[in-house]
Formats: C-alpha cells, sequence, structure tokens
C-alpha cells in the first residue's frame, strides 16, 4: 500500500471514524484504524462493535486530486497515535507506505517529518455489517440532528431495562415518529417522510449511537439514506457509512401515558420559564432531588420557588400570557425542565397539566410535531 | 447593609476574588466572600488564608452611579451560590439587603427574582494582613503577566523542597531578577524596575499564588505596585488588593548552575523547532519519560528522533542557521523543551550545551533578559 494524500482531508475522515473508536475495547485490532487503499480511494474504518465507521476519501473530486493511489493494500494503524500525528504533520501532503508487507510496518511522512509505526493485519478486522436489503428513507442531515437533538438527552442512563436506553425510531405511514423515555421523563418529535413501507416499522437505536452520529451531520440539507435492516441500522451520508446495532426487544407503548386531557393550561415565554427555572434550580441543586415548586397566582402570573434550609431560597414570579383551568401546586426536577425547554423551538410554549400527581405535557404553542413530558415530584 | 449596584461591577468583582476561594478550606467561613458596603462603595473579599484577595467597587466612577449605598453593614455569603446567583440575575442591576441583622438573612434581588440567603457574621471573618511599611516598586500589568508566565511552569509541583514550590523574586539594584526552578529545569527573567531599596531584597512566592494572579492581571501597562512585607506580599491594582504569604527559608543561590561556557552552540528557529519536538513527542510520551533525542548532523541540520518499542518511531531533519562547535548527542524530556519554547519570545533561539551529561541553556538570539535551562536525561 502506498499514497499520497492532502492532509485536511485525511485528517477530518481520521476525526470521523474516530467517534467509533474506543480505547476501552476488549478486541485490541479496535483500537485502530482500518486503511484500505484501491484504485478509487482511500477508505478508513473504526469500530466499537457497536457502532461502525468508513469514511471514504476518493482519488478525485471535482476535478481536484485529494489521493493519489501508488500501490493498493491495506493496513491497521493505532488509532490513538495515527489520528494524533496526521494532526500534527508539516506538510498539505501525506505520503503512507507499508514499507514490509510480512509485519505491516507503516511509514508516514511529510516534510521533514518521518514516523515509522507498527501496523496490524488489515485481515484481522471485523467486516462491517454487509448493506442487506432494508426498509429504505431519506431525511436531510440538518433535520435528523435536529430529531436527535429533542429526543436523546431522554434516553435512560441505567440498564436496569437496555431497551430505555434507546431511542424508538417508529415509520408509521408517512410519519416518522421518535420517542425517548427514561421513565421520569420522555421526548417525542414526529416529521413527515416518505416511504414505501406497507406497514408500520419500528427499531430502537442505542442513545450512544445517536449522539456519535449526530456529531458527525453537517447542518446541510443533504439527504441522508436510513436503512433499516435486521439488526442493524445504517445511514448513509456523502462519503461515510454509519452503521449502529440496533437493541433488542420491543419498546413499550407510549401513546397511553401522554395524557389527553387537561385540567390546567399555563402558556409562557420559553426563555423566561427557563431563565426562571435556572435560577430556583441554584439552590435547588442542593437538595436531593434538584425539585423545584410551580405555582399558579392571580392576574396571570406563576411562582416559581425552591428552598434549601442550609443555603437559603429563592422565589420569583413569571408572567403568563394565559392560565386556564384549576389552581396548580406542582413540584418536578428542574434538570428535567431544563432539558425539556432547551430541546423545544419557539418562543412561547404550553404546558398541560392534569393534577399535582399526573404527568404534564410541554409543546411549543402552533406546533404538534414534538411535545415533552415530565412526571412531577410528590412534594406537597 | 443595603445597597443597589449594577450586575456587570459585581459579577466582575464576584469573580476576581472567588480565585482566592477554596472550597477545601478547613475554616468553614472562608467558604464565603465577605461583603462590605459603606459611603465610598462596596468591597468583596476571599481567601483561602494562602492567598487573599480584595475588590472595591466605588458608589461613583467617572460620572457613572455604580452603586447606591442605602444603609451601610457587612455579612459573609457562601461564594458558591453568590457567585451563581448574581450571574444568573435577570436585571442590570442588583439589591443586596441584609434583613435580619441578628441572623445575616440576605435578601438579594433583581425584577421579579428574589433569592433569600443564610449569611454569617462578618465579624467572624479573618482580617486581612496589615499594610505595613515595605519594599516598594512597580511593575506595567502586561509585563508582570508575561514574567510570570515564563517562569511559573518551571516551579516544583512536589513539597518534599517546598521552596521550589515558589518562585524567588529578588530586586538587585534597579533589576527585578525572577526565578523558577524543579531542579529538573529552571527559568529565569530579568525586568528593568526603579527602585530605592538600598541593598538587595529577596522573596519566594508560592507559584499558586502567581497563578492566580496572573488571571486577575488585564493586559493593559497599568502600573501594578508591588509591596514585600514581613511574611507577606501585596500586590496593588487599580480596585484590587491580592495578598500572598511568603515561602519561608533561603532560596538556594541557582547562578551557579548556569553554565558560562559552551561547546556546541545550535541557533534554531523556535516554532519549527517546537513542532518538531511535538511530533516526536507523541510517540516519546507512551515511553516511561518523554524523551527525545537531538543529534547535530552535517551541514547545518540537527536530527530530532523518538523511539516507543511497541508503537514506533519517528525521525525529523529540523535546519539550523548555525551549528558551531563539537558534535553532539543528547536526550531531554520533550516535555521541559517545549514549555521552554513556549515560555521564549522572539523567531529564532539559540541553545549551548556543555556535553551531553551537561545542563544546557536556551536563550533568544538578541535577548538576555530571559534564559531557561534544562538537565538532560541520560540515554546515550
Amino acid at each position: 500500500m502506498k499514497f499520497v494524500i492532502q492532509k485536511d482531508r485525511l485528517v477530518q475522515s481520521v476525526q470521523d471514524v474516530m467517534k467509533a473508536v474506543s480505547s476501552r475495547t476488549t478486541i485490541p485490532i479496535l483500537t485502530g484504524i482500518k486503511i484500505v487503499a484501491d484504485h478509487r480511494g482511500v477508505s478508513l474504518t473504526g469500530s466499537d462493535s457497536d457502532i461502525s465507521i468508513e469514511s471514504f476519501i476518493p482519488t478525485v473530486e471535482e476535478d481536484d486530486q485529494i489521493a493519489t493511489i501508488q500501490e493498493s493494500g491495506a493496513v491497521v494503524l493505532q488509532a490513538k497515535f495515527f489520528s494524533e500525528i496526521v494532526k500534527k504533520l508539516p506538510l498539505d501532503t501525506v505520503e503512507i507506505e507499508v514499507t514490509n508487507k510480512s509485519n505491516y510496518q507503516t511509514v508516514i511522512r511529510s516534510g521533514q517529518a518521518e514516523f515509522n509505526l507498527n501496523g496490524l493485519d488489515p485481515d484481522e478486522y471485523p467486516h462491517l455489517p454487509q448493506i442487506e436489503d432494508g426498509k429504505v428513507f431519506q431525511l436531510p442531515a440538518d433535520l435528523m440532528k435536529t430529531i436527535i437533538r429533542q429526543t436523546v438527552f431522554a434516553v435512560s442512563t441505567s440498564e436496569t431495562r437496555p431497551i430505555f436506553t434507546g431511542v424508538n425510531w417508529k415509520v408509521e405511514g408517512n410519519e416518522l415518529i421518535c420517542v425517548a423515555t427514561d421513565s421520569h421523563r420522555l421526548a417525542l418529535r414526529k416529521a413527515a417522510v416518505e416511504t414505501e413501507f406497507e406497514e408500520a416499522y419500528s427499531v430502537v437505536i442505542p442513545g450512544k449511537s445517536l449522539s456519535e452520529l449526530s456529531k458527525i451531520l453537517d447542518d446541510s440539507s443533504d439527504p441522508v439514506e436510513i436503512v433499516f435492516m435486521e439488526n442493524q441500522v445504517l445511514f448513509k451520508m456523502k462519503h461515510i457509512l454509519f452503521f449502529s446495532r440496533l437493541l433488542e426487544g420491543n419498546y413499550p407503548d407510549t401513546s397511553r401515558l401522554i395524557p389527553t386531557e387537561s385540567k390546567t393550561t399555563i402558556e409562557l415565554n420559553t426563555k423566561e420559564f427557563l431563565q426562571a427555572i435556572d435560577r430556583a434550580s441554584l439552590l435547588a441543586r442542593e437538595g436531593r432531588n434538584n425539585v423545584v415548586k410551580l405555582s399558579t397566582v392571580e392576574q396571570n402570573e406563576i411562582e416559581i420557588s425552591s428552598n434549601s434550609p442550609e443555603i437559603g431560597k429563592v422565589i420569583e414570579l413569571v408572567k403568563s400570557q394565559r392560565i386556564e383551568g384549576e389552581e396548580l401546586k406542582i413540584s418536578f426536577s428542574a434538570k428535567y425542565m431544563m432539558d425539556a425547554l432547551k430541546a423545544l423551538e419557539g418562543t412561547e410554549i404550553r404546558i398541560q397539566f392534569t393534577g399535582a400527581m399526573r404527568p404534564f405535557v410541554i409543546r411549543p404553542i402552533m406546533d404538534d410535531s414534538i411535545l415533552q413530558l415530565i412526571l412531577p415530584v410528590r412534594t406537597y
């Protein structure tokens, strides 16, 4: 294997596949990045067996010579060193050559700097999942990034019920519904998609995979192809293939958790409310549960308060555009509320309560594609 | 105590005095910030008993009303909460009032937000060191910041010989000489000062104090007054007093460590040399000591290399403007060399060696005010 390549492109690709490389793997070869060069270009692969990422650098793109392949071949190099080395090379181009085919000695040259790395046998690197026939649809990259951001924070971090560590992606007709819950709160986001699926299709994608994917997605509206396979999902971007295993098991039906009626409705400015909760949580954090209280006051105002006997207490009145229904005193986690408010888009939100002990729902006014649900905390 | 104050000024002062507050103090009241209001303005104090910082906010500055004092008084508030709270207040002004003088209950109001904090008795807060007659001289703030940056990194982090955890500031005639060493490397910086000292005066200032001071110093050339007292040093800025205790004991005479002759002289471009060392250290870091090798090559070139049997090796040739004297092969810590090169100003440096086992000296060409000394590592 021998090729010369533009440093910037190599650095970017290495950075992308590094998102799948874990230093804590039990499979030694997965601490490496697999490099394959052939007449089409150079492909890099990183994997922690849950997530696998392949990034491809073509020899020529838009009349620009990006890589010149002098000899085809493959090698696996230690990801930690390879990624640090390429970043710090002195020139704009890099030459990479396997100089000893029996022990995979690899030379990385750039200007006067010459690294000699011990490589590993690429045939020992696990094969990526085969791309089988699967259920295929598309989403723009920026929308996918938004959907992930608005749901993935609500997955469970506990392995007690592993299925809740993932986000449920369900395609029903021409609608994608993404749901995450840790059983204390729930985030739901819908989006219109074009599919030819004959019946509803549901998978559970590990939250960690989606978080890593989201770091690779750019803010363009370029389409990303999503392929649901038997145990895997594949996200296909322009030069990147992102594979993730799926979580096994059925995701519980969460639609029954979402109240359909409402006893108290409060409309608020998102930013003002978020800042008031943030201030109240300064003292609440010291307590066990980071719990703040919300109560309706006369005249279109709500009161946010929290109390930490050793430190002190905080009270703040927040104006509401509209308060309808029963009076209410309710307590909830300031962290969950802030997470939910940050995930919502829109300057105004509507919160619908069905009593102090029942889950409540937060939605942007004028937007039905997203909702956040939070279970209150019993304090009153 | 009751006053209204501009939030920005309060936030800035709190941030300054927080540099002295430690959460790991054994004296409970030092987890607080002392606030004193009188007709002149508001002063805040933080201290960990090694460092004490007082920041003063005048009622009026340049015709701008910064604080309005309604009632003089004092209180101590938990630094951690107070600093978080003031940052997050909704309006540009803040009202602070001690509402209960027997238990120091303090209300912080801004817009609709009202915090009620449990305060502490200000009389229990330790007094700042008295400003006695001392040895006084001045330095511009930006120069002082540079001097600290160029020396403080070389102090020892080990308490084996506590004196080496400080930087030796010595005033001799009209020269300030600052020296730090951890016995493996040494940093020395001189600066011209105007003093009326009758004889040389030497103190040892804890490295930690200088690091914190450096965060408070701005990049202006405003004068900072330095007052050496019996056990303390005071740095007086416009609205800030920064006290640090001094380390006890005599700082060893380090001038004899600095070689006066040279067997090999090498001149290099600082940036090219630093980057080559950085690259070599990528592999060297894996080894025990982060050691790289330098050897002179014919024709005004030096070779930088390092070797880590499990990972690989790196070799790089670096052009030298001038090599004079004996051939040389020497090994040293890449970290120490990078620290030294980053501290030096100037695009070209001269390194003077007196053999592979003797300390060597790095200086900018054309600047005698600074030098860095490094002890080699025995590997050849």
